[in-house]
């Protein structure tokens, strides 16, 4: 039987009136590649909150991967996070208005969790494809940040047979109209998705690939 | 009768495989839209030749409006440039080698050229359609304002009734693969350099719009 | 006898309440270095004011050099400017709230008026002393630019024989506590623009080195 | 009794001829501050050496407080790290050209451990001073993160009574000559240095201030 993987897309924030990842992966909603099946569901871009929308997709889809999108604006590539941080460190408010500084996500939870997806299989997929893609070290400290935490730490408290992850992508070019930052249209974000979301539903290994960062 | 739009794009250069320019406006080679018919001619990046090339397009096509396109690495929006100066500074060779340091481009020509696009209407419109994008100072002392200069000078030496100017675009996605640079997809440079042609056919004044910059 | 050289700096504009270009310039006034001696001068960041205020220092120092310097935020590089364009076009207001778009600086001047320093010699000499250099091809369409134009304009109207041109330079360290932009400490910046004075009044001709841009 | 600060600093690599680092540090060796004395050791630039060398220098000094400090090409501001993780990935070789691809620096240790430096309070320090500064969430994935985890998992597995961080910090002008990145005088490294020195020494908690990053 096909593998079935679980896409979530943030709510617009920050004063744009988009969010390219919500966007996105609707798109891909109901989508079936390769004999993956692809369901797609909006999170709110709220501490905590987002965590408990994200829970009651788990229970309703029931995925074998999940892969949490969020926007990353400046960035020119699709990124795979490689890890999450149990921080939450608001530079400005989330849509209800909360700005936590330095707070643990999870007072039991580790420092960190690592990314399950293969992550330099799907950078080296995009980039076979033309998609211009790398791996991020860093998923920030707002709630993209919490919410790929809160996943992690609930396939790890559940033990649930899930793999997880989480891809910032930048913005849509609309967006960037009148600043000078990068941007993908939607076409190539959606097609960049639908290529991580069947690779990692497909293989559970990763490649030992160069992707590293000096700093 | 409508107006004719002849746009040029380069050849590759600098170790690239493809020129956005030139996969750019080889597809609007031959469309007619708004009763402006568009034609599309290749021009090498080679200093002077490039010239020569582009004045026999002329010829050929009897345009009313002439806009060269150029690849501009790095850039995350579609520029049409103010001005054209006098003068070829390589900072790497051409395709045939040469680099010139500090020579007039024209021995008896001015310092500058002003576009003779309606530069602030195009960025409007292109905005308008969700695509990045601002007016450019400076299209740099290679062969693109190397062509560019050489437009001017022609048009400004015979008095042809032809309009013209010069439009940098950022690179292809599938150029940036690893390299942390802006792109747009061909798609959004496709439409974009389709609504400066039509722009700059229909409209031989520009508008009054702020698009200056600092420094 | 030994030559004189005017330095100018700008009051500060935008937000910012200091500008590098008048803190730098105002600890170089009264140096006398190899016989060269120094004068500065500020300039108000307004059009056409600028000139006039400018227009006075040149008939009180009688200068056989005139170099004046504007602050380019986000640059990390002193960058002596190649050309003045005839042009204002604001996107701030200047200190005096006018906000000009696309009006030429002098009706009767040129499109382009191309630096009388010897801008690669100024560069090597910078980079010899460790200091971050290169040639700038566009000073932008705000009072920068307005100054430096009007400058080259005032010399070839009275065929002076004075040798000008203009200097870009970074913010200053604490300028960008908290924003993601280049610096240059203070001394560094004064000891970059008396390397400049130097040279530009020891040497009328430029060398030929490459300092071109792609685009 | 004064506290002590031991500050580390690499040895040049990625083909530079000098580490700033290394030239910072070393000129605030045998400094005494507000009763904190400060000691510094150079540390090769090489994967798991790199820890070898600095538990000697820890057991002859005898630290209160390990700064371990690392060039960051590129950056800007001086930048304390937030968190160091469990993995080495390569994307040139070390001084000792090991390469070494996703491989865990500590086969027993956590995914990551967090700075023990108060490091909002380093920022906040550092900008009263006129000193660009900012927590950075990455220390990225080569040999400065590799040190940062090891003294950390260090002071962990002895539970020393030592507070261990790391910081960050930009190129020095002269590395920077000619190529577009930001840089910080020396002078303005070593004052930032010594400041976040003795605010470690002084300070165990951190203030609670905004300092996160959306992504």
């Amino acid at each position: 039987m096909g593998k079935k993987v679980l896409l979530t897309g943030f709510d617009p924030f920050g004063g744009e009136t988009v969010n390219p990842s919500w966007e996105a992966v609707k798109r891909l909603n109901g989508e079936v590649v390769e004999d993956v099946s692809i369901a797609a569901e909006q999170i709110p871009t709220v501490f905590h909150h987002s965590a408990a929308v994200l829970e009651k997709a788990i229970e309703k889809h029931k995925p074998d991967v999940v892969i949490c999108v969020g926007q990353a604006g400046g960035r020119a590539h699709m990124t795979p996070e490689r890890i999450a941080i149990n921080i939450d460190d608001a530079r400005i408010p989330d849509n209800e208005d909360r700005e936590p500084i330095d707070e643990p996500i999870a007072e039991d939870g580790p420092a960190a969790y690592w990314s399950a997806l293969p992550i330099k299989l799907i950078v080296k997929e995009l980039r076979k494809n033309g998609i211009p893609a790398s791996v991020s070290n860093s998923a920030g400290t707002f709630v993209c940040n919490h919410l790929f935490y809160q996943l992690m730490h609930r396939i790890d408290r559940t033990s649930a047979n899930i793999r997880g992850g989480f891809i910032h992508i930048p913005f849509l070019p609309e967006q960037t109209v009148d600043k000078h930052e990068p941007s993908l249209s939607l076409e190539t974000i959606v097609e960049g998705l639908r290529i991580a979301a069947v690779t990692s539903a497909l293989h559970e290994k990763d490649i030992r690939e160069t992707g590293g960062s000096l700093s």
